[in-house]
């Protein structure tokens, strides 16, 4: 055995996380399948695993909530406040208290919210949007259609040279807290701090961040926030995303999406709308209960898991990918494009080699289970709930392997 | 057993639709406990019942394509073209041709998306918007924000009176198929006919006649449709909406939320954005698999039903009710909202008495379920694949003895 898987198995040992592993479905007969030993799931941070008591609460609620109660549960089952019950329930994980976060609709239709909503809130003569240049693509293209839509100008802007882009016309800059291809986590207290010094509203796409390391949403101030919940929340495959508006700017919040779950009164059927006080102001439609109720039960495994010990060993956990993959990978083969310093890292490695594509492709037949971004990114996420070392050194050896 | 209790049993014995109500979870032992003769659920229109197929087919998607595939379902499963998939299964429901229809996103947010996109179609100088006035509320706020948005005005307008409010300036008109609180049947053709007469665009609400009654949707030259899928086509609560955009008009459908899933490439990751072709440009973010799934299992009910037998039943199963309600109700005590003339009527009957929230209590208690829509209307909803001919007898019966 190598020094490396020596010392992966000391560093299993004595995980403080490692029980969580056990509230996941994973090491199954399909992982079997694929490859003898086993699967490295380093996905987590595209679609989580699944939660072990998921099965059991979706189960329930299509057969008893929905197939015996059926209208009733919107009521009995707790359905109609579902989207802001379990906002509360992801606010400690985004350093939010509650009343907060509402949980509905996709990150896209949040972003969508959460700009016309901060352009809205601006002062006057404000009408430019910053936007992170190397944003994942949907936040770009719905703040093109955001600006478009409130008269602004959109401005995409490197993280770094926000400071220095930021003036008095600018109305919001979208920033994403962790870069979704390079893994580089942004200065979101410094950013923030930034913005409102230039009087401009901070909105931040958490999707790559949440349940990965302390956001502190109302420690820094941020104004408003979305972020996805299928990622490391584990809510499910296209699980509903969620939107945080920080308390004292809530009356302020003016929706373009101003559906009937977020009247004062829903059920008064009024022709007039009269938008409800917190963040339910933030729901639309009916929301989507299956999916919902899904990720509640997901979100279960947090309890009484410090998102700071996440944070501590993930750092460990991608420290140890790239001593791995230094001492396995001959120097040069990859490039790594996620930064070193632990203050500028996620939860995720991205390695840059021409031939990803069919890298990734390789990798997943032994067994590694990453993802590829084009044009040339081979990426690893690494959830601290279910990922080990040996999970850990395994890929990287595979990797090498592969790379020889 | 009464005339009536007597006819109710011959109209079964002939009903073609009988041998539906075996695929839907229905007479459970909830049922039996709330009553010991057992539930007449009459709110398919708010909430679809059950159908058997779900469970089952929710438990492979969550254990099997979420838990052991994970992120290979994406392809593997067909999670990432489900939305136009399930969008051609339901076209025939709603009289469309293959490729006009897509699923995903709540019915406020697909008329957001029809209302800003039929502007944008609109000719120059078309700067108003008609909305039904006795619309659900949602389709009028958010009509509202559409009109605030592209800077047109919003004007709310009695369907009936829709044609001689048409003019040179209507861009668009957005209108009910069937009233929700009174189940009034518009004329979609002859509306529809109107609007493009003056050069408007037609946008149709379809959530409460989709599954219940032919739309004909491509035979009326319909622009733009939206509608829900949790009513008769019983995709389970808040299951995901679709959206109907006209093939002709696809290319000129410029969706204000252009989230990633309609880009042209969205795995190219590129910072322009550039629509895809055809009705999967209506699509924006990540889909919601669970729920959208689940639907797909629901729609197979469908399988081999001619959406003209549903109507016929509709129509028998609505005029029966009225029978009754005249035979055993009190005269007076009641007053009928919804037209007695077939062609006007949807696939409910609303009824108006002052005391309704109280007597929908006591109905609900005697195991017949409708609801109360505010302030006066107690609503019955018929769908024809599981309510049989002697549970409308019983309904009324019971009504008559809770008004007395």
């Amino acid at each position: 055995m190598s020094e490396l898987a020596i010392a992966a198995q000391k560093l299993d040992a004595v995980d403080e996380l490692a029980g969580k592993r056990a509230e996941f479905v994973l090491d199954t007969a399909s992982d079997r399948a694929a490859d003898a030993a086993g699967v490295v799931y380093l996905d987590g941070n595209s679609l989580g695993a699944l939660p072990a008591v998921v099965p059991g609460r979706v189960e329930d609620v299509v057969r008893r909530q929905w197939g015996e109660l059926r209208i009733r549960s919107w009521e009995e089952s707790g359905w109609w406040t579902a989207p802001e019950r379990i906002g509360d329930r992801i606010a400690p994980l985004v350093g939010a208290a509650p009343g907060q976060v509402v949980v509905g609709d996709s990150t896209s239709v949040n972003v969508f919210k959460a700009l016309v909503g901060a352009v809205r809130m601006a002062g006057e003569g404000r009408d430019e949007l910053l936007v992170d240049a190397t944003t994942f693509p949907t936040d770009g293209y719905i703040a093109e259609s955001a600006a478009r839509m409130t008269g602004c100008t959109l401005r995409p802007v490197a993280p770094a040279d926000v400071p220095g882009a930021l003036g008095e016309r600018t109305a919001a800059v979208l920033l994403n807290h962790v870069d979704y291809r390079s893994g580089r986590l942004h200065d979101l207290p410094g950013l923030t701090a930034a913005a409102h010094e230039a009087g401009a509203i901070a909105v931040w796409d958490l999707c790559h961040s949440a349940g990965a390391l302390p956001v502190g949403l109302d420690e820094h101030g941020v104004d408003l926030a979305v972020g996805c919940t299928y990622k490391y929340l584990n809510g499910g495959p296209g699980s509903p995303a969620y939107l945080y508006v920080r308390r004292d700017l809530q009356d302020r919040f003016d929706s373009p999406l101003p559906g009937w779950n977020s009247h004062a009164e829903p059920f008064g059927m009024r022709t007039g709308y009269e938008p409800a006080a917190g963040a339910l102001r933030g729901r639309v439609g009916t929301p989507d209960i299956l999916s919902m109720l899904a990720l509640e039960a997901a979100l279960e495994v947090w309890d009484g898991v410090p998102v700071e010990a996440v944070r501590a060993k993930s750092l460990a956990l991608t420290d140890f990918f790239l001593e791995c993959v230094a001492a396995y990978v001959p120097e040069g083969r990859v490039v790594c494009v996620t930064p070193v310093a632990h203050e500028e890292r996620g939860s995720q490695i991205a390695l840059r080699c021409d031939d990803a594509g069919d890298v990734m492709k390789r990798l997943i037949e032994r067994g590694v289970v990453g993802d590829f971004r084009a044009p040339d990114v081979l990426r690893f996420g690494f959830t601290p709930l279910y990922v080990g070392f040996a999970d850990v050194e395994r890929a990287a050896r595979v990797l090498a392997e592969t790379l020889a």
